[in-house]
């Protein structure tokens, strides 16, 4: 495994520096993961836990490391010594891979010696924001593809190999059934796709001799690229005669790829020209430049496509490249006795939600599906024979009760004094937990154009804990 | 070294034994790589060859990747005994890291074995592409900020961690000062940044005793976050009186840094303070959702910002997430005998440029500024002491005739029959290369607003050739 200890901020390191010159560098603080709505983003796809834990079980600087940190000139050798040894021995609680989370609450709570807990910011924001993102993404773009089959083409525009190898992992969270990246597929025992290029076709003499050559090495996984000349005069034309070569010798072709042209316009065509010469059950595969909404627009312009590969829009995100997930201080401890912290702002919508603080999912028992998520101080308790009642964060006069109800908490626990206490699902695991969640929801919540906002509300506990900080910290002159 | 020689997409593979199974597979092929004009893009700075050519280096199929390939059910046992022990054994000539570069030129051309040029192309795709994006847009940020420093700061919101380490190598390539990415300053050298986050501040009782914290933890280092409670009534007030306890023990301070509000009246009434306070000498330093535009506007508002910290616009080249950079089949081989090959499209501009080329910088010898780009054939020889006419590849009307000019290859040897002929240079010497090669170009060709479009154009030995082979594409049949 790559030592990737150092992938932190240099100022995860001076403040570390910091606390240890003022002996507060093992008080214990509590720090929480969380994003902010924007137009783009209502609800998200937890992803990266795999990788984020496996980062912090592999915490410790070698050698190497430390005489590149003396060579900074910004430590003292005590506080080098410390760092030879550190390791985690904090508790991670996180969301599953996979589950639906909403903008606000918090998906990942850290709880260690505040050192610790500063060092692995950097490394857990840059893994589970990336992965976060794309999963979400993928999802979007296999709802408009309606189940037909989503294949992520990303590699060569991914921004550099682990957006690539994680991105491809992301995606089958998202609902991608398969990716172009081998190494990807290694490592996490995913379905590959993929075929030609236009290169195959072009290095022989005819499109027909190039079809029929790759005929000749794969009979039984025949999908043929049709745009390299002429898609309706000569590519189909050339596919449909490599599929007769192919029958006649008891093999059943696959399909076609078109990769250019007015993709709604050529697939119907393409379907009846295929059609009509017998091969029915071939798909039409699509690539080039597709996202959620040209796959939306070609659905609804009636194109007869079965399989969509996803490329660029898909592996950075394009109409948003940074989830934007923050790592917020939610309470420092001084030995048993805990100090909840709030960071305010002018924009109502950024001030932190103090405390050592749990997620829960309230599902009406009736219909079976999600009704709001409630943030709680961890301590609260919640008697579910009784009604409940939340209040929006912020436009206090909103306010939900609820009645035959369950409550599923969403922060798991992931490490417990710096041990991992959690097996991580398989892939293939993560990907049916995110569609059986996101199916607990009403489509109005998860829909891509103009989704209802879901709620997440603040516990009256958790509630009532904010405003006495917010007039504390206004009050107190704490400025001096 | 990790070994990411499965870092391609399936379609590679897919290929490699198609060609193996036709006995083509050791037939020479020329491929480029180039990428396309688009309104944000009208030139970059090349980058990433040597992660590129790292990973052709390390070209190398382990027992376990062969397994795994195995394990497909795609390929017969011969493809797989050839494919262990397949190691690269062509040419690539390149243009240098650093280099300024035009679309529809190419930057890295790869002429090797056919088998092996296809199973590189995922990969050298996917490093350059990102390096170059990345290096590109830290240039327009650079230019932005008119020699005010920018620092590198958006590892938490990278596309994973390779995004994160090589997007900080490709924005100091681009011109940023350092980086906060600790990892990125081991492995390249790079110059570092970083004091502390708001959790800092609010780790402490009160704002002055975290700053006080501080400066006593780095009495020479002391750069303080001032925006946590309220930038002018408490952050600038505090700082100033650290800054005060701090020179009374004989220690100049460095600075504040702005993290939100108006970044220009805050920095103006902070540098007021400051200078009456007796501070003329700390520096600003501003950072939040900063990109190329917004460096602009606060410049032309007169803001007092010395130093620049952008993170996600940055690091993820959030207008423009993907370069785009194609790899396209230009030249096939029978042993010595070139076949050149030309890929169509109704689109005239992505038809491409058939054959084994060079690129020629042609340099105005008076002025020393390039005058415009030129690509031919190899084996085309120029009389620098004639008069030289060049013309535009679609427009061919457009001519251009220069005299007393300079021609210089862009496209250098990297490796020549397997071997790398080329030594790295260190990022530093890429950076300061960079920056000359960008100031050889008159303004108004890089300049970030509207930029004036610089001539690449092609001779006419190689305008003869397209024509030649587009007519035999269209008139041949050659889709039968």
């Amino acid at each position: 495994m790559r030592n990737l200890t150092l992938l932190t901020d240099l100022y995860e390191l001076t403040m570390g520096y910091g606390f240890f010159k003022e002996k507060k560098h093992e008080q214990t603080a509590v720090f929480d993961i969380f994003f902010r709505q924007n137009a783009l983003i209502t609800y998200s796809l937890a992803a990266g836990l795999q990788q984020a834990i496996e980062y912090v079980e592999n915490l410790h600087l070698t050698k190497d490391d430390l005489d590149y940190l003396r060579s900074l000139r910004l430590f003292d050798e005590d506080f080098l010594s410390y760092l030879a040894d550190m390791r985690f021995t904090g508790d991670i609680y996180a969301v599953r891979e996979g589950e639906p989370v909403f903008p606000g609450e918090p998906i990942l709570t850290v709880r260690a010696p505040v050192i610790q807990a500063q060092f692995l910011e950097t490394a857990l924001l840059n893994i589970i924001n990336h992965q976060t993102l794309i999963a979400t993404k993928a999802a979007k773009i296999c709802r408009a593809a309606q189940g037909g089959g989503v294949m992520e083409f990303g590699l060569r525009r991914a921004q550099g190999p682990d957006a690539g190898i994680y991105g491809a992992r992301a995606a089958i969270i998202g609902g991608c059934a398969s990716t172009s990246n081998v190494l990807a597929g290694q490592m996490f025992g995913v379905p590959l796709s993929g075929t030609m290029a236009h290169s195959w076709v072009m290095n022989f003499p005819s499109e027909y001799e190039a079809f029929k050559a790759y005929a000749d090495a794969f009979p039984d996984n025949c999908l043929l690229l049709v745009d390299t000349y002429d898609t309706l005069r000569s590519g189909v034309p050339n596919a449909i005669r490599t599929f007769r070569y192919l029958r006649e010798r008891g093999h059943e072709p696959k399909g076609i790829r078109l990769d250019s042209g007015d993709l709604a316009y050529l697939s119907k065509k393409a379907r009846k020209m295929l059609d009509a010469a017998g091969f029915e059950n071939t798909v039409i595969c699509a690539s080039g430049d597709l996202d959620e909404n040209s796959i939306e627009s070609l659905k609804s312009q009636g194109a007869k496509i079965d399989l969509w590969g996803v490329g660029t829009k898909l592996i950075t995100s394009e109409d948003m490249p940074a989830l934007g997930g923050v790592y917020k201080l939610a309470a420092v401890y001084e030995g048993d006795r805990e100090t909840p912290k709030i960071k305010l702002s002018d924009n109502t919508a950024k001030i932190t939600n103090p405390g050592f603080k749990q997620v829960y999912r309230i599902t009406d028992k009736q219909s079976g599906k999600a009704v709001a998520d409630l943030i709680a101080l961890r301590g609260e308790t919640f008697d579910t024979d009784k009604p409940l009642t939340i209040r929006h964060p912020v436009e206090r006069w909103k306010e939900l009760t609820v009645e035959n109800y369950s409550l599923r908490p969403l922060l798991i626990p992931v490490m417990e004094q710096g041990r991992r206490v959690y097996d991580f699902p398989s892939l293939r695991e993560v990907a049916a937990y995110a569609r059986e969640q996101t199916a607990a929801f009403w489509e109005e919540y998860t829909r891509n154009a103009l989704p209802h906002l879901y709620k997440v509300d603040l516990s009256e506990a958790l509630l009532a804990l904010k405003d006495r900080l917010m007039e504390q910290l206004r009050g107190s002159g704490k400025n001096v």
